[in-house]
């Protein structure tokens, strides 16, 4: 960092599973700086997140005094150090109130908790999806039925800035299970999910009409057997499946007039298709922006002092 | 076989992916002998068919020019030789006469045909179930809705001895899938489930009122993390999840009266539970008898000369 760039404010980290980012953020929540990597919780576990962090902090050039604020499955049993959930209803408000200290930290760490639902027979927990509800909070949006896809997709539903249920879809993991180890995998072939072709569409009305997913998976094998239906085809159609049932049972009780959809790149554009074949509007968020937003604004409740000028 | 036994009419061989199974039927359809072994068509393909059936044959005590009624994978495309499907809706009493002399055997062997259901989106393929269907008709059940439960479980609805369509879940599949591969293979431990379990139960009946399998599946490992539910009575949910889902959609278009369930053994005592859960009436029929009831049959109708005293 050369000397006229702004002090930063504090340090962000977004810890997920597989990868986490990490952002010097000034006063106004402003980047000053940012680094990536592949060091997500299962390569840090179980006593490598200081190290890996310091690295990360030192190359972005960060004052040894600066607070760090972190989200994600760093917090989770068997990660660095475990934040406790918070039950829903939650107000994502108060993600930084509750912020675990980390105690063997060197500097100043807090880890955002999650969220968990206790429900028996819905049981459901996030880590990482509050912290981008809050940066949708913070950003002004309220209010809303919310889909951030992925291999767990969660769906979210917010009032006053308050998280009030969720649902968790293995959709993006039972779409590699057929993929990588069912009787399907042949039949598919390699290559992505193309949400162009007719047969993604089709799919998708198929689940919103009927919605019976697991009828329908064998047909996939069977129209290889049969007309020699092509691997593309049958990946944009197994595709469609998945994520149409995923939506019919998302707005089975309640129609949305709009979902915010938290999402970018391919995967942003196949659930953008999906909700245009089922007829929904949806507005995109990118995730990486809710979340940083949602960890400053976490950071500015913890340390207000550190926003004087 | 000893002089005292009678003369086979015919031998009927049930030949499915993992195993076979092989009788000497009189011409009564009594058993005279029977031998069955793990020779599925996966360890015989693609050249030892006929030396495994040789061989069968002579433990069995055959004379060299019985001939031979084959029914199931030994017909699909690279097995022993393909018997093309018939389509549905499909006479189940046909079967016989559209069954495939092998070319190369040297003794008398015709394989059955499966069936197929061509519709859009409904593509679907069965060998070796609508055999025992055939059983069942031949034995007097000739209309009803039949779950054939498996990997790939079949449920079938059968007017007038004809198969009018049928619908593969791949229930078994995802059950091992989920098992084997998924997030919630170390949540669920080893062993069987329990359908006496009363979360077995439970989530049959949450599937017939719900119905979202995939919105559900996450919930197990969300309450192990929770509460620590403990293994057995996931399993016991999961299974019931991945049941309940099946029956309900299977069940969806029109409630029927009772359901001729052709299974036996635990996978017998776990959809039995299901569907006693569901308040579904079932009947359950034992598939080994009714396939070799529908070999029979057929063997009746390509070799009737033989049924002369």
């Amino acid at each position: 960092m050369s000397g006229a760039e702004p002090r930063p404010f504090c340090a962000a980290i977004d810890w997920g599973t597989t990868n986490m980012r990490l952002w010097l953020l000034g006063r106004k929540g402003t980047v000053i700086a940012r680094r990536a990597s592949g060091e997500g919780m299962r390569a840090c576990m179980p006593d490598r997140f200081e190290a890996v962090m310091e690295a990360h902090l030192t190359a972005a050039g960060a004052p040894d005094d600066l607070p760090v604020i972190v989200s994600g499955m760093a917090g989770a049993r068997g990660g660095w150090a475990e934040a406790p959930y918070l039950d829903a209803p939650a107000d994502l408000r108060d993600l930084g109130r509750n912020a675990l200290r980390v105690p063997s930290a060197r500097r100043d760490v807090r880890i955002l908790p999650g969220v968990c639902q206790r429900m028996a027979g819905r049981e459901d927990v996030m880590r990482g999806e509050e912290t981008q509800l809050a940066g949708a909070v913070a950003a002004g949006t309220v209010a809303g039925l919310f889909c951030l896809p992925g291999t767990h997709s969660k769906w979210a539903r917010l009032e006053e800035g308050r998280l009030t249920g969720f649902t968790t879809f293995m959709t993006g993991e039972l779409y590699a299970l057929m993929r990588q180890h069912s009787i399907l995998r042949d039949t598919l072939g390699e290559g992505d999910a193309d949400p162009g072709h007719p047969a993604f569409g089709n799919a998708v009305d198929e689940m919103l009409s009927e919605g019976a997913v697991t009828a329908a998976l064998f047909s996939l094998r069977a129209a290889a057997l049969l007309s020699g239906t092509g691997a593309e085809e049958l990946r944009a159609r197994l595709s469609g499946l998945l994520l149409g049932s995923e939506i019919a049972a998302a707005v089975s009780q309640e129609r949305p007039e709009e979902v915010q959809l938290v999402s970018a790149g391919g995967q942003a554009w196949l659930y953008e298709t999906a909700f245009a074949a089922a007829g929904i509007a949806s507005r995109t968020l990118d995730g990486a922006e809710l979340v940083r937003r949602g960890l400053f604004d976490a950071a500015c409740i913890l340390w207000p002092e550190r926003m004087a000028p």
